[in-house]
């Protein structure tokens, strides 16, 4: 007899982007290797007023166990300003408060995933989803993608070679890794084949409001006639990470099931920063919080976009992100980038290899740049260390 | 082609408590159906004071993405704590914070249960770690238990049936829903036993502080020289439940696994919720409050105990529980106990009928009854409509 661990524990291994910021935590590191947004945006004192106002006026309600849907008021809030940002319809019965985004894709791996089940993405995706989906052993199938999103004719013809497939997961907005936003096209042609494979989507929109130029696209749901787009959400970054406050918004049929995994996993979520989170945005103007994140965020994409142009060499391509935290760099294919992250280390600056955001290849000469987390200079001085490193 | 859930959406139904917590929540009614602390209780206002500290002091960081594993102080605090409470011998680096001990019975299944695995319990055991397990596929075996605990010589004879066992599952003090106490040579001949077979004991400890009357006696763990028991805490009986503040304490062989399902499940607990509770702990007197909850708890034991032992027919048994928030109320075997019920709440009376606590077996003649979340003159009331009901 001994210790036996669940099959899924054989999957589980530190995720080389955690390791690498242990490693880039050191001052001297010029780090585009987060996802981190700028803390000194947070609304600290607007948060501390609110909270003192919460615990005044509902604290030992606030305190005390309560639903595992989440706070009632918040719910609305959520609907309303999801309705008039991402043209969706829906409302406070349509929305479950999770403990981030993270959370609400590790509730879809359990909701939808037996051992050996087929998930579709695209590819490269996003490396925590990866994570969370790995935890049910599914196999995860990278759907081709270019600049407009998943091309979805090849998603056709993978549906025909897997047509037991469980869900498709998509990032239409300032996609993680890549920075790019599917057309409306698209969008309406995803609908339609999951429409006609009957197969749920599940549409990851953490940056989408965090948009520089442009108007924000109807986001898949939009275009949802049969409730088969099961939507997340998150505050990580538009208010604040630390409160660990996302949500799903999908239709009822999806939503109990989610709402009974909730109850078994946590009850619900801190019922307090619920409180606190509702207050604010009664309170303040959140839509101005959000513009003064946009137009810091902008000049730094700008700042790395410019430099990346200047220094990088001409063999260099890079997205153009319209917003969000992230560019995507791909080099030429003889430069393998986790040997160009250990050169660069040496000269204090580090990224994420783009290879782990490859859900089922092995794509070496990738890269993924975070520009939200340092001042322009930082960034311009981190690109062109990159850039004489890249020389040699 | 249709939407397809996994196979372990088949357990998922509505917690009968739930439900009936639902039906309860009418102002009119007395109910002994939930377990929830005594809100009055919260301490609102230092946590309101402490809030603004944090706020100040390192407010956007206390906002930002944080490690996994919890904030570094509080993990001293509760290792120290323990180490005093439980006669344990743990450091800050055996403790992940988790969402509520709830995350961490969630994550015990994740860790251990592939489907068809057997767990071991006490019979009757929590509802809500059954609902948990549940969610991994596992078969409950209840283990008999007696006024001292599980009896380990009917383990032994499990364990012989099932030598693949995956753990046991086990909360030593004033266990919900009996509000036993397991006495000091059960707890060691459990450990000896697990040892025998290398077999992990989860030990679930919510209620252990809340000791009305003689000492706190040495936790399960505090015997363990193999680091096969993983202690389960939690501040919401406490401190409150609304911050969803508990932890996992556990040797470096589980705590690291557990550490990659908490960041793959939702990267981490609050930071802001931990450094408030960390810094309440700093400037208040902790241990003074949990002594003011004892001191309230303690009355209204006593109101239900008498009460019951005055108006209930002779023939129920019921548990004299030296702390906690529940007793365990045995009926003659003719009376079915969601029969009486559904009697009981046209007397605007509630209670939770004893049989979902049992994890492999119908009991029908049983009740959970909770003591905590009400004034003596109420608890009074409420027994005694419930002896009218019975007489009738």
């Amino acid at each position: 007899m001994a210790i036996s661990f669940a099959e899924r524990t054989k999957s589980m291994k530190a995720s080389e982007v955690r390791e690498i910021l242990k490693v880039t935590q050191r001052p001297e590191i010029i780090s585009f290797a987060g996802g981190l947004p700028a803390p000194e945006l947070f609304p600290v004192a607007a948060l501390q007023e609110v909270s003192a106002k919460v615990f005044k006026e509902s604290g030992s309600q606030a305190l005390q166990y309560s639903t595992t849907e989440g706070y009632s008021p918040l719910r609305q809030q959520i609907a309303r300003r999801m309705n008039q940002k991402f043209q969706t319809s829906v409302t406070a019965d349509n929305i479950l408060i999770t403990s981030g985004s993270q959370q609400a894709l590790d509730f879809s791996g359990k909701l939808f995933l037996d051992k050996d089940d087929i998930v579709l993405c695209e590819s490269p995706t996003y490396l925590a989803a990866i994570t969370a989906f790995r935890t049910y052993g599914p196999k995860l199938i990278g759907v081709p993608t270019d600049d407009d999103g998943m091309i979805i004719d090849e998603l056709e013809k993978l549906l025909k070679i897997y047509p037991t497939a469980k869900f498709i997961y998509v990032i239409p907005d300032f996609q993680n890794p890549t920075g790019r936003t599917w057309s409306v096209e698209r969008r309406q042609e995803l609908v339609k084949t999951a429409a006609k494979f009957e197969l749920p989507i599940i549409e990851d929109n953490p940056y989408g409001e965090l948009r520089f130029e442009g108007a924000i696209p109807p986001s898949v749901k939009s275009f949802d006639t049969q409730g088969l787009v099961i939507f997340t959400g998150t505050f990580s970054k538009t208010f604040c990470p630390g409160m660990r406050i996302g949500w799903i918004a999908a239709d009822k049929k999806f939503l109990e099931k989610f709402v009974f995994i909730k109850q078994a996993a946590d009850l619900h979520t801190s019922s307090i920063s619920q409180q606190q989170l509702s207050k604010y945005m009664d309170l303040y103007d959140f839509e101005a919080h959000i513009r003064q994140i946009i137009s810091v965020y902008k000049v730094r994409r700008d700042a790395m976009l410019s430099t990346l142009e200047e220094y990088f060499p001409p063999e260099a391509k890079f997205t153009r992100p319209q917003g969000g935290l992230f560019t995507w760099v791909e080099l030429p294919p003889k430069i393998n980038t986790s040997d160009l992250l250990e050169h660069c280390l040496k000269s204090n600056v580090a990224f994420v290899p783009g290879n782990s955001f490859f859900p089922d290849k092995k794509v070496e000469n990738t890269l993924r740049l975070n520009y939200s987390n340092m001042p322009e200079d930082r960034i311009q001085e981190g690109i062109k260390r990159m850039a004489a490193v890249l020389k040699k």
